[in-house]
C-alpha cells in the first residue's frame, strides 16, 4: 500500500518539476494541476486517517491559539500562551504512541534541564557577573557536546532523542537568559506551566480523540505480509508451470502475477525500518483493549523478522522463474502437481497462521496437516520416479554441444548407455518415462529467458546516450558476458528444477519457525484458544 | 560496524537497568559504571568524527551564547539572541548535507511563514477586534490542517518535512501574537536576521571545519557492501565444503565464517534506509571534489538495490548450508574444486568492482575474465560427469526406505538396473565414479542439521516456562512438524547439492546487473580511464 502511494506522490513530485518548466502553455498547467489535487483526493482516500489526523491537528492548533486571542484565557496565561502553540505543533504526531512518547519526551526534557539550569544560574549568580560569565559558557560547552555524543548512542537515538535535544534547548535558554534576567525562574516555571497544557491539549487529542494505534497497524502489517506470502507463493508456482506457448494472450494475467509476487516479498523484505518505527511507538501506547497486559512488540518484530527470512527464499524462488538457464517446460510438466499441491498446502499453512492472527486466536494445532506430509511424499516419489532428469539433459547436452566437450565425451559416452538401457527398459515397458524421454529430445534448443533479451534491449538503448569510449568498453565486456552466458547454457537443464524443487522442500522446514514465533505471540499476547468453530465460521461467541 | 555498536550500546542501557536494581551493592554498580564508561570509550574510537561533531555543537553553542553573555554584542542583538541559540541547537546535525537541509528548510519555512503571516494579520487588523479573531482562528486551522496533510505525501516527507514544520511553527507563533502585539513585524524581522545568524554559524561549522559528507559515507559503503559480499560468498563455499569431521578444533573458526557470512549478507540487505538516508542528505551537498559534476546519489541508490538482489541470492546459497536434508560430505567433496574454483572467479569480479569505485575509476574492460568461463564449463561438466548424483541418492533411499515406497517401487527397480549396469560400466572402467558410488553406499543414514535439534533443545527450554496448555498444543504441533521433517528426508540427498550450484551459476548471471549498474556510476560519476598499470600496482600518478 505505501509503495503505491509513493509511487503516487513521486508522479505528482514529477509533475510539479514538469509544469514549471511549461508555464508557458496554460492549459497544459491546469491539467496537470487538476492530476494534482487528484492524486491528493486519492492519497487521503486510500488511508482516511490522514485526513482525519490533519484535522485533529488544526482543532488543536485553534483550540490552543483560543489562549491567547480570548481576553479571559489571556488574563491567565499572558504571553507564554505562545509555548502552548509550540509544544502542540512539535508534539502532536500521527499515532497515540509516537505523540506520548514526544509528549513524555519533551516534558521530562524541559523538567530536568530546567532543575540543571537552576542550579547552574545559582553557582553564577555566586560568583560574580564575570566569572559567572565564563562558568555558564563552560557549562553550556560542556553539556552541549555531552549532550550531542550521547544522542548517537543507538539506544539512547531510539528512545530519548527528541527529550534528549528538548533537554539541550531549554537548558540553553534558561542559563543563557538568566545572565541577564533575573526572574528567570518564575519565567521558566510559568512556561512549564503552558507547555504542560499544550502536551494535555495533545494527549488528549491523540488518546481519546480518534486515536490511532501504531500497535493496531503493526498487527495488520503482520497479517497482510503473511497473505501477501502465502499469495506470492501460489502465483510464483503457478507461473513456473504455465504454459509460454500462449504468449501473446496471458501477458496480461503474467504482469497481474509478477505484480503479486513482487509487492508479496517486498512488502516483507522492505519491512524492518517500519515495523521497528510502529513497535517503538507502541511501546509507549497505554494498553487499549481489555484483553492483555503489555502489546508484545518485541515479539511482533521477531515474526516480522522470522518472516524476511522466509522471505529470501521466496525470492530465491521467485529467482528461479528469472534464471538465465531453464528447464524445458515438458521436463517441468512432469512434476506440476506434486509441486502445486505442496505450494498449495504451504500457502494453506501461511493463511492460516495469518487468520489466527488477524482474528487474535492461537492457530489450529492441526496446522500442520497430513495432507503436507502427503504433498512431500509425492513431490518425493515423483521426483525419485524421474532419474533420468539429470541425463536426459546430458544427452540432450551432448547432442549439441559435443564438439565443447571432449574433455569429458568419456564420461558421457559411459551415461550415454546407461541411458539408453533406462530408455529401452522404459519403454518396453511402456511407461510414462519413454514418453516423457521423447518429449524432452525434441524440445528446441535451449531458449534464454525472455529477461536477457529485455536487458540488452535496454542496454542498447541507454548506450545511444553514452560516449563512444564507454559504449566500446561496454560492448566488449557484453560480449563476454554474453560468452559465459551461452557457457553456462551447457549446464545440465534439471539444475534449475532441483533448485526449484529444493527451495519448495526448504520452505516447508521454514515454516516450523514462523509457526513457533507465532504460537509465541499468542501466548505472549493472550490470544484466545483455537476453536473448532471458529473454522467452520459460525459466529459462536468466545470468551 | 553499526551493528557492533548497537550491541555494545544494547549492553550499555541493560547494565543501566541492572545498575538501576543493585544499587545496594556498590561495588557491583562501580564496575558497572567503569565498563559503561568504558563503552562510551570504545564508541568514540570507533568512529572519531562522533566525538568531533559533539565537540562542534558545544563550540557552536558557546559561540552563540557569547551574543547574549558579552556586552558589546547583546547590545546589537538584544533578546532576540536566543533565536540563535535555538537555531543552533535545532539545526547542526552530523553531515554536511545533513545540516544544509535543515538550515535551508528552516530558513525558507520562517520566511514563506513570515510573509503569509504578515498578509493575515493585514487583513485581520483591517476587520476590527472580533473579526478579526475569527479571521485569524480560521487561517489557523485551515493552514494547520492543510500543512499536516501535506506533510503525509512522501515526496514533501523525504526533503520538507522539517521546512513544514517550522513553516507551521512560525506562521501560528506571528498570527497568534499579532493579535496582541503591534509590532510584530519588527520583531519578527529581527528573529529572522538572529536565526539566519544561528544558520550562519552551523554551515560555517559544518561545512568549512572538519566536514563530514554524507555522500562520501554512501560511497564507502558501497565499497563496503561489495567486498562484503565477497568475503561472505567466499565463506560460504569454504563453509559448505568443510568436513565435519574435526568438528571440536574448527569449532571457533566456523563461528567466525558464520559471523562474516552473516555479516557480509545483512550489510546489504539492510542497507536500503541508511543509503537512502545518506542519499537524501547527499543530495543537499555542494560539489566538493573538482572531479564531477553532480553527486550520483540516485546511482548509488541504484547500486545499493542491484547488490540487494545479489545479496537475495547469498542469503538462499547460505541457506544451502542450513537445509534440513543435506547432500552427503562424501558427495559434496566430488564438485568441491570446480565449485570453490567459480566463487573464487565471482569474489574476484566483486573485489575488482569495489576496488575500482574505491578508486574512483572505472573497473576493467576483461572484468568477466576467462577464467570465470572455465570455471562455469569446469563445474559444468563435472556435473555431466556425475549421472548418477539423482540415482546414487535414489538407490540409498530405496535400501532405507523401501516399505514406505510401495507405490513407486516399480520405477525404482527399473532405476535400480539402470544404476547397476551404470555402476557396473564404471567399476569396469575403474573410474572414480565407481569409488564414490561406494563412498555415498556407506554414508551413515541421513544426518539432520545442528539447526534441528539446536531449536528443539531451546524450545524445551522455552516451554518450561509456558502453561501447560500451551505447551500440550505446541507438543502435538512439534511432533507433527518432526514427521514432516523425517518424511522430508527421504528425499533425494542430490537435491540439495543441485540448489547449491544452481544457486552458484545463477549469481554469475546476476553480476551482470551489478557490473551494469556499477560501470554507469562510473559513467555518471566521471571515474577516471581505467589504466593497467593501477592494476600491477605502480604508483603512477593518473589524471
Amino acid at each position: 500500500m505505501w509503495n503505491k502511494v509513493e509511487e503516487g506522490s513521486m508522479e505528482i513530485s514529477m509533475e510539479d518539476e514538469g509544469s514549471r518548466k511549461k508555464r508557458k502553455n496554460s492549459p497544459v498547467l491546469l491539467k496537470k494541476m487538476k492530476k494534482t489535487l487528484k492524486n491528493l483526493w486519492n492519497f487521503g482516500k486510500e488511508d482516511p486517517r490522514r485526513v482525519i489526523h490533519a484535522l485533529k491537528v488544526g482543532v488543536s492548533l485553534t483550540f490552543v491559539s483560543l489562549l491567547y486571542l480570548m481576553e479571559p484565557f489571556f488574563k491567565g496565561v499572558g504571553k507564554n500562551a505562545l509555548w502552548a502553540v509550540m509544544t502542540v505543533v512539535v508534539v502532536l504526531e500521527f499515532s497515540a504512541g509516537a505523540t506520548l512518547r514526544k509528549g513524555l519526551n519533551r516534558g521530562l526534557g524541559t523538567l530536568i534541564a530546567g532543575s540543571l539550569a537552576y542550579f547552574i544560574e545559582f553557582v553564577a549568580l555566586h560568583s560574580g557577573k564575570v566569572l559567572g560569565g565564563i562558568f555558564i559558557g563552560t557549562a553550556i560547552f560542556i553539556i552541549g557536546s555531552t549532550i550531542t555524543y550521547m544522542r548517537f548512542i543507538p539506544y539512547i537515538k531510539k528512545n530519548y532523542d527528541y527529550g534528549m535535544l528538548v533537554f539541550l534547548l531549554t537548558f540553553n535558554l534558561i542559563t543563557v537568559s538568566s545572565y541577564r534576567v533575573d526572574t528567570v525562574i518564575k519565567i521558566a516555571h510559568e512556561r512549564l506551566y503552558t507547555i504542560g497544557m499544550g502536551i494535555g491539549i495533545c494527549l488528549f487529542m491523540s488518546l481519546l480523540v480518534f486515536p490511532i494505534w501504531s500497535g493496531d497497524d503493526l498487527h495488520k502489517s503482520t497479517v497482510n505480509k503473511l497473505q501477501g506470502l502465502s499469495r506470492c507463493i501460489e502465483a510464483c508456482v503457478s507461473e513456473y508451470f504455465k504454459e509460454k506457448e500462449k504468449d501473446k494472450e496471458t501477458s496480461d494475467s503474467e504482469s497481474d502475477d509478477e505484480e503479486i509476487i513482487y509487492k508479496g516479498y517486498k512488502t516483507v523484505l522492505d519491512s524492518k525500518s517500519t515495523d521497528e518505527a510502529l513497535a517503538m511507538y507502541a511501546r509507549w501506547e497505554p494498553r487499549h483493549t481489555r484483553r492483555c497486559h503489555k502489546f508484545p512488540s518485541q515479539q511482533y518484530i521477531k515474526v516480522g523478522s522470522v518472516l524476511r527470512k522466509f522471505g529470501y527464499n521466496v525470492v530465491a524462488l521467485h529467482g528461479c522463474l528469472k534464471t538465465e538457464i531453464q528447464t524445458p517446460r515438458s521436463i517441468r510438466v512432469l512434476f506440476k502437481d506434486p509441486c502445486v499441491r505442496l505450494a498449495r498446502e504451504i500457502c494453506k499453512v501461511l493463511s492460516e497462521l495469518s487468520e489466527s492472527i488477524r482474528d487474535r486466536r492461537h492457530c489450529s494445532p492441526e496446522i500442520l496437516s497430513d495432507s503436507l506430509e502427503v504433498a512431500l511424499k509425492d513431490l518425493n516419489s515423483t521426483i525419485k520416479s524421474q532419474p533420468k532428469l539429470f541425463l536426459g539433459s546430458n544427452l540432450h547436452g551432448d547432442i549439441t554441444n559435443k564438439h565443447l566437450n571432449g574433455s569429458v565425451s568419456y564420461y558421457n559416452e559411459t551415461n550415454l548407455n546407461a541411458v539408453v538401457s533406462n530408455h529401452n527398459d522404459n519403454n518396453s515397458n511402456g511407461g510414462v518415462l519413454g514418453q516423457t524421454m521423447e518429449q524432452s529430445d525434441t524440445v528446441a534448443p535451449l531458449r534464454l529467458n525472455n529477461s536477457v533479451s529485455l536487458s540488452n534491449s535496454t542496454l542498447d538503448r541507454r548506450s545511444v546516450k553514452k560516449s563512444a569510449v564507454t559504449g566500446d568498453r561496454r560492448r566488449i565486456r557484453k560480449q563476454l558476458s554474453k560468452v559465459a552466458v551461452m557457457k553456462s547454457l551447457e549446464f545440465s537443464e534439471a539444475l534449475p528444477f532441483a533448485a526449484f524443487a529444493s527451495l519448495l522442500v526448504e520452505m516447508v522446514a521454514r515454516l516450523d519457525n514462523v509457526i513457533d514465533e507465532v504460537e509465541e505471540l499468542g501466548t505472549i499476547a493472550c490470544f484466545k484458544e483455537y476453536d473448532k468453530t471458529v473454522e467452520v465460521r459460525i459466529e459462536k461467541p468466545v470468551d
